[in-house]
């Protein structure tokens, strides 16, 4: 395998394309973000400036939903006189999304209010107005029984599967689980075999519930990977700590390859040349539930780990992590999300390759997706304004250089 | 049957809910317009109050897509030299609403990023940031032959079924229609049988084409009725011409009945004891496509007539006028173009019943929208903030007047 420092000389063009390249006429011109240098004025006083370049999360306070350790003990004594929610895996892990902010403002499973902004406009309105960005539905379905068992409570417990209170959901509201309407919206499908469908959906609960969440136990995995999920808060601090003018984030869901490794140094390169002092790569796997054909978790941690020991990205200016949500496959729509929560931890800068969240039609001998659409709408779509994209040249390191270890991105 | 004032005087509520119901707790509070009187300032000087009291097209300025009149035969002549492409009857009918600005500030059939942040935003993002709403896709299909015969043209002639030239579409850009994603988000469901997929999107090409729009040859009926297909610029001139200080719509595309009258006569009401001098109804059926199982324009036009003569409704505060858009019957979606388009008529206030442009599921036996969903969409929808949603208690004055009469709204 060719090391990366050959990479670099071979490459007859390695400048990433930094901005999205304009579509022909349009009657109206979506934002694309270009990206400039931000915050250029601030930048003479040192301190003052790394700390003000962090992008502020959606809704401008980083949303953070454990309930404070010394009330924890009073919380799940109180929780045990509630009506209890069995939480499943998935539910567990966005339990573990929402309590750490990443999908900030929101503050617990949705209502139907938001369930509703989030199908049809893929954003949620403010009460000043203005927009953030919400793609994927996060919610919690129940079936009739247990939505018998609620009765008139105003307080459900959520629990995990040995009945181990997680946390309580408050001022509930439940609604009807129109599951065809919101597998056509957010797949732009309905075709069987969906992964995240047949997971999470197909034999889920009639109802949803949405309410306010408060955490009384952390979720955890024991899998030796806690350590690599940071929160958005504790990477916030981590990049403030290394001094970053830029954060640059690189989701990706399978291993890491040479092509992804010049696409990054790349990337810090230019934003050198832009002007930034110290632009940090956060390079984020998602951690929640992939499907099966998927390589798991913790063979690409392996592998992410060695990439860094081996120098081929510069463990001074990366910053690995585990996003944990579970992947959609939802192409156009899920990378939205993918790069909301992003913001939300402290990424001014989003990297995107050909075909995010895609996969094949479960039906068709063809992709789900248009390749191109996911980075088309992730430029306009609303409340994402301030995140800067940059297109990855994927396609051409990959047929160039390493056609066998391809991967989608 | 009960006359109307009868039915007054036997209305234990006769007041509709002049402003949604605020739902309960939600982490957003969608932007629900409260129906309070606008321009009070400008109340003192009845002209100027008048003319300023309409509400603005989307946009800021009415798009109307039509050749002068002196350069149409030169523009006939230059496109007997452009490839053609034949307009179906739908098609014809979306070459009417675009050319007289319904979906201002819209200038032609959608180019590709129109119809992404359509299917996906339900809006559209102007240079200055702000929204207009734009839920359903105006969009113009095209097959393999008519891409080819197209080659590196920049421009083609749209033609009538007897190859009349009626409009040039120029700065053409072809892209692929992705019907399966198409339909999934613009109806919440792929189910066969959906009468607007099956008349004009199963059938019809691979490809979509946009451009600016330039019509030579206005779209005509010659059903008799043509008199009643006033334009948003007739209409907004007709509402001056009376003076009219609030505009409230009212889109049906069944018969009109006594429940829908005593709404209408009652929503007058309010809005006069709101401050209003002279609310003006626009009592607006929809005159395009329709599925076979709906009543005929041209006996809702004949019944609409009657009602007027008969005083139900006053003729001097109501016009009747036919709204040239084909029929989606996709519900929450499509009610927000139903509401859109009267903005751009000069309505200021817009009447919503229950399950609007709803219809029975086509394979399961339920509806296929949640009758709510309509009007709490329509409340949240990015860019109708500036209309006032006036949701009917239509259901109430059926159950209680007339049910062999009722008729969805």
């Amino acid at each position: 395998m060719a090391s990366i420092s050959t990479l670099f000389t071979k490459t007859p063009n390695p400048s990433p394309s930094l901005c999205l390249p304009r579509t022909s006429k349009s009657h109206f011109t979506p934002a694309f973000r270009l990206p400039i240098p931000l915050h250029s004025k601030k930048r003479t006083h040192q301190k003052l400036r790394v700390s003000s370049a962090l992008i502020e999360p959606d809704g401008g306070k980083l949303v953070e939903l454990f309930v404070e350790e010394s009330l924890r003990d009073v919380k799940k004594r109180e929780a045990l006189r509630m009506p209890r929610i069995k939480l499943s895996r998935i539910d567990l892990e966005w339990v573990h999304v929402l309590s750490e902010g990443w999908a900030s403002p929101l503050r617990g499973f949705m209502r139907e209010s938001e369930f509703l902004q989030t199908l049809h406009f893929n954003s949620l309105r403010l009460d000043d107005g203005s927009f953030v960005n919400m793609s994927v539905p996060i919610v919690l379905a129940i079936d009739d029984a247990d939505k018998h068992q609620i009765g008139d409570s105003t307080k459900v417990a959520l629990v995990d599967s040995k009945d181990n209170t997680i946390a309580i959901l408050s001022s509930i509201e439940i609604y009807k689980h129109h599951k065809e309407e919101r597998i056509a919206r957010t797949w732009g499908t309905t075709a069987p075999g969906l992964p995240y469908v047949d997971q999470a959906i197909a034999k889920s609960g009639n109802w949803l519930i949405g309410g306010d969440l408060e955490v009384v136990e952390p979720v955890k995995y024991n899998d030796g990977l806690d350590r690599f999920r940071l929160s958005p808060a504790e990477l916030r601090e981590e990049f403030t700590r290394r001094n970053a003018d830029a954060v640059f984030a690189f989701q990706l869901r399978n291993p890491v390859h040479n092509g992804h490794a010049l696409l990054m140094t790349d990337t810090r390169r230019r934003l050198l040349e832009m002007g930034y002092k110290n632009p940090v790569l956060l390079l984020h796997p998602l951690g929640g539930y992939t499907k099966a054909d998927d390589v798991p978790l913790s063979w690409r941690m392996k592998q992410h780990e060695k990439v860094l020991e081996d120098g081929v990205l510069d463990p001074e200016t990366t910053v690995v992590s585990i996003f944990p949500s579970p992947m959609h496959y939802a192409g156009p729509t899920e990378v939205q999300w993918h790069a909301k929560a992003r913001i939300n931890a402290g990424a001014n800068f989003y990297i995107v390759g050909r075909d995010p969240a895609g996969m094949g039609h479960p039906v068709e001998k063809r992709d789900l997706y248009d390749a191109d659409h996911g980075k088309k709408v992730l430029s306009m779509a609303p409340g994402l304004e301030r995140l800067n994209i940059l297109p990855s040249r994927y396609r051409n390191y990959c047929s160039s250089y390493e056609t066998q270890n391809c991967f989608p991105i």
